[in-house]
């Protein structure tokens, strides 16, 4: 009886935040859009960013039901609930298949809404502006935060409807890798899209045509507008969409085949047993109230300075969180044995240790990427040096970022480890996951409000509005960093745990199958080897990819400029459907190979050298991926800032070679920081999901010893 | 009986290699040195060179003193020969200590005799080539065997004499771990101090003043031609010298203490142990035989295409290897069972493996990294787009380059697997080193006409005498990508080998300490993720010390050039003295960080989180520091090819902005190619040795489980 309880909690949960989700789209569109010409580049926008959509659900469409149908015929993982002793032979895994499908609309429904308000709230933003800072920030904070809304509501109402039919973590589990096989597309697709855009606008305008930012003459700016959508707002959002489920179907495994865990929760009472089970469903909860009033507070604080109030919204949201989390503790624990309730205090220090580690990270990726602070400045200053001393200073300090997170990561591990074990971990990546809502909220930000800054340029607003919207958007770069580091560090965790609930998975299937994971057996070894080597293979094509796609962007630009000289003079309107084709195929072609990389190789690995050297796998790509995306994160987002720095009119500002040393930096950090750095979070999760979904295929091979056993 | 014996041949076969380093030397010294002015500027070499290393070996001699004080404190290591079971407690371990000391001597001398004679060659070399090309590639070339002769020498000498005084592995540990400590010195000094050099001559001389290389008016230039003997003839030379000792220590422990092959060899009859024992020494002077017939090979091809030479060279040394150690297997199975032949003849196969994998990672460093394949083409064509697109393609490429070689390591590593065992691992390293000598002498080559090219500029000797020295310098570059690759994958099987030999270490002192290395407890999990991010760290400290270094060095000739302007015009001479002052100070004080680093990290590991967790840190470094190594070298290798190509004329050559462009990425390249990427070899084995050599006192804490038990 208790679970159906727990359940319509988490769904009422859920429907509140999409009906909240709802009523800010409503607050946003009965906005004023602005004049007609910001009304037609929004358009442009609009139209761009629907097409790229469309393209993608399509080729999502097809590999969604490819997988589909692979998945139908993997040993299914059901026999009762709760266990996963066996693999039933012969029937068709149709349950799992179609929470896969769920798990995927689903996705590209938060997707596909937080898109929709984000291209519509840019205009209504610019225009709001006019009326004052206050009022532009508004509209621009309720149009992100219909995408953060969404992202929560669309992991609860799936995650407990679809439990609450078939009560196994393992329909939990399809439903994740639904969601994670979207944001891989949504995540590569749009950082590449983005970069496209960017670079090739960079390339071509800035630095050949010395056209400003955002300059109407030139045919790549919708595109580039529509790239921080694709990117920014429908990317990041599937992205932690995808962390956030899978952070609870970690815990949901560990607590169902942990054996430590399973024994003490069998030992407990009906009522114990209840509240164990539905705590972290009540974190997710409390996590959901905190972001809602963390956006409460950001609205109040909005007025004065819109950087300030969303961090503030941030640090207030995590405080709440543990006071609230506190607080239903302290309910929660009333009946219970004193050492049950020691218990359960433990496990809400984790989820608040979890949530304090992703704070630290946001914080360390703020310092290593602000403008006042000591490594961006000496970047900038290496810029008087050339071109190449600027790359080599990012790339030193970028990778010298990775230090304090790891260490902060390892800190966050050892705590949550000593105060609930491995089940203690994952319960620590649902508390850095549990204000989701404020952190997706935040980044979606960010593109509107640079789109607005576009739009208001390109609606001939004047002078004092452009200034308006650009403050408002460098409080958006700012969310940025910190959410980054955020989104890092909360996927490190959420793998971590996964691949845990992996190991203890394939103990519970084939008893003895990971007792260890042993770097000192060869498999295991190679395992290892091969999960370090993965995300620098997977960073190669994706820069790679977006190094190719701006060269044809640039050469579009060129012809564009050269056929029609009207353009240039601002005559004749550029013709912007061509460069966002260029962005759309380019994008969507692109992420084939490493979509395909993301599912073959751990499949492979695990055929060959058995499930134990795959979670050894996972481990090598976990620590990798570490470094890779803190390191490009933080170099790119640092590079960035450098020359925006420079662009202040610091050290001789725009158009010295300073200012063109720097934006060689930014260029290179573009693709770094948007595309390969964020990307890979979403490749860690496919790859530890599709480790757990192939489980029982890999098997098959020697029962999960692999096919070369030495 | 047998062990002297063996001793004896490893003596005699150092003292023919020492004997023949000796009589090459002769050869070259008896050479023309040139004209007064090529004398004068050798002079300046010369002088700056041992400026140098004098200061560096005092400092050295500090760091080696405090260590070896720090090592006699240690619970020693030694009981019985062979055995390595208890700590014997009081006893001060200064039998080890004086190891350490002979080896960090033995190392500092061959990189000694390397460099001296490396400093006399280049004006004879220069002066050859005025005779014909053949002449001035003989005498480059024997100058550049010196040193790899002297390595092989001094390391065979070494190891045999301590192990007859003291006949325990630990001995040749203490050895290996001054080698070690000199090593890491002159490996990132000599990379720092090279490329400060380098990068401040290019920036200020070439980008600003558009001088060529070599000018004499640069002051940078002296100090660039110093740095290209302290880093590549000094420096790699050391690198080799410390990854063939380690490779040699490694299966010295593993054959001592590996249960599986302890009781394989105590079985045995006494004649069968002598062979199983002497069959590593062996190899080592097969290796010696088939790289002085190379040595031939390459003097007698020397005249038609030096850059064929060298790489003919090497193949057929290979070859010779193979077929050397296969007679004379041949021989020594005669009087064996026949299980015991297969096993040698397995050995003998385990060997073969390593070295053809050796030669398989040089053979793609070179696809990665010539100018006539894809990628380097790819990335010259990407300077077209700009500074920042080459850096993006170089970057991704360099990513790329990482695959291929991890897949070669992965398939040595399980065929040596297969064939030997853990032990058939550590027979490859030794394998993959056993022709070192060539490898270092085609090394060592590089430095010798890059000098010779630059003395016969400044010497007046015309323009087809530079173009010749030109020929033999190119030739150079590309051995030296083969052999960065091949000290990549030696550096990386040996380690591995260390690694095992560092567990089975332990469990010999106390067994149950590291039975398991297991990922899913949480020590060990920490470990490799501090291994991981250790590569990181050290590569961003040492590109930022070229940075920092290269930034004083362009003050200082921008200062030399504003305010004595004859400079400029070469009516005067510049003040080399000031700017090889600042490399080297620069170089010494920028390498305490990094030295210190790769000692105390792994103590601190080992004192937290265990020894288990340490082994664990030593495979996350292992893994990650391959990825970093192979992606910086093989980037760094491909920008400078790829500037040379458009130099070359194609592509708008030289002074375009494809040039200046391709420029960048030069610049950036050069601290990945030559200071940080080979470094990192060095700090794995550093890293790896501190582990075996602290092992004992380890184990004082919590008996090796570490102060965090969790």
């Amino acid at each position: 009886m208790a679970v159906p309880i727990i359940l319509i909690v988490a769904l009422i949960a859920g429907i509140i935040s999409i009906a909240m989700a709802m009523y800010f789209r409503y607050l946003v569109l009965k906005e004023d859009p602005g004049n007609e010409r910001m009304q037609e580049v929004a358009g442009y926008i609009e139209e761009g960013a629907k097409t790229y959509l469309k393209v993608q659900y399509k080729i999502l469409g097809i590999f969604v039901a490819v997988l589909a149908v692979a998945m139908l015929f993997l040993p299914s993982p059901f026999e009762e609930s709760y266990t996963y002793t066996r693999l039933v032979a012969g029937a068709l895994n149709w349950e799992q298949m179609v929470a896969y499908i769920i798990g995927a609309i689903g996705s590209m429904f938060a997707g596909w809404l937080g898109m929709y308000v984000g291209v519509k709230a840019n205009t209504r933003a610019a225009q709001g502006c006019t009326v004052s800072t206050k009022k532009g920030f508004d509209i621009a904070f309720f149009g992100g935060t219909v995408m953060g809304l969404a992202v929560v509501g669309v992991a609860l109402i799936g995650v407990s409807t679809l439990y609450w039919i078939v009560p196994d973590p393992m329909i939990v589990l399809g439903f994740s890798f639904g969601a994670s096989s979207v944001a891989l597309f949504m995540k590569c697709g749009g950082g590449i899209y983005t970069k496209t855009a960017d670079v090739g606008a960079d390339l071509v305008g800035k630095a050949e045509y010395d056209l400003p930012e955002d300059d109407p003459r030139n045919p790549a700016t919708i595109a580039d507008n529509v790239g921080d959508n694709v990117g920014d707002i429908a990317g990041m959002g599937s992205d932690l969409f995808d962390s956030y489920v899978a952070s609870i179907i970690a815990a949901m495994i560990l607590a169902a085949t942990l054996p430590s865990f399973v024994d003490l929760v069998l030992e407990m009472d009906e009522y114990a047993r209840f509240v164990f089970t539905v705590f972290p469903v009540v974190l997710c909860g409390v996590g959901l109230i905190a972001s809602l009033l963390g956006i409460y507070i950001i609205k109040w604080k909005g007025s004065d300075d819109p950087g300030k109030a969303l961090n503030t919204g941030t640090y207030l949201s995590t405080i709440l969180f543990a006071g609230l989390a506190a607080l239903f503790t302290l309910i929660m624990v009333v009946g219970l044995t004193g050492e049950q309730a020691i218990m359960l205090w433990k496990l809400c220090g984790c989820a608040v240790i979890g949530l304090f580690a992703g704070i630290v990270l946001g914080f360390t990726s703020d310092y290593f990427t602000r403008a006042d602070r000591k490594p961006t400045r000496k970047m900038a200053e290496a810029a008087q040096e050339g071109h190449a001393v600027v790359i080599l200073s990012g790339f030193s300090y970028g990778l010298l970022s990775v230090v304090p997170p790891a260490i902060g990561i390892i800190f966050a591990m050892i705590f949550a480890y000593l105060l609930g074990g491995v089940f203690g971990v994952a319960i620590a990546a649902v508390g850095m996951l549990a204000i989701v809502g404020t952190i997706v909220s935040n980044d979606a930000y960010g593109p509107i409000v640079d789109n607005a800054r576009a739009i208001a340029e390109q609606g001939d607003l004047g002078d004092d509005i452009i200034r308006t919207a650009d403050h408002l958007d460098s409080a958006g770069n700012t969310a940025k960093a910190i959410t980054k580091g955020f989104a890092i560090g909360a996927a490190n965790l959420t793998v971590l745990a996964l691949m845990f609930s992996f190991a203890t998975e394939a103990n519970d299937i084939n008893p003895g199958t990971i007792d260890v994971m042993d770097l000192l057996t060869l498999n295991v070894l190679i395992g290892a080897f091969i999960g370090v080597v993965v995300p620098a293979l997977f960073s190669a094509l994706l820069v790679m990819a977006v190094q190719r796609n701006a060269a044809k962007m640039v050469d579009e630009i060129r012809r564009q400029f050269e056929e029609n000289p009207k353009i240039l003079k601002g005559e004749e309107a550029a013709d912007f459907s061509r460069t966002i084709d260029i962005a759309t195929k380019g994008s969507l072609r692109e992420l084939i190979i490493p979509s395909i990389i993301s599912i073959v190789i751990p499949i492979t690995v695990g055929i060959l050298f058995g499930v134990a050297a795959l979670g050894a796998f996972l481990v090598g790509a976990i620590l990798s991926g570490f470094v890779f995306a803190i390191f490009m994160s933080n170099s790119g987002g640092a590079w960035d800032n450098a020359k925006k720095w420079i662009e202040d009119g610091n050290l001789g500002g725009k158009g010295t070679d300073v200012h063109k040393a720097s934006i060689t930096g930014d260029t290179v950090g573009d693709p770094f920081k948007d595309t390969a750095g964020p990307s890979i979070n979403t490749l860690l999760v496919v790859m530890s999901l599709t480790a757990s979904i192939f489980l029982g295929f890999l098997m098959l091979f020697s029962g999960g010893a692999g096919l070369l056993v030495f």
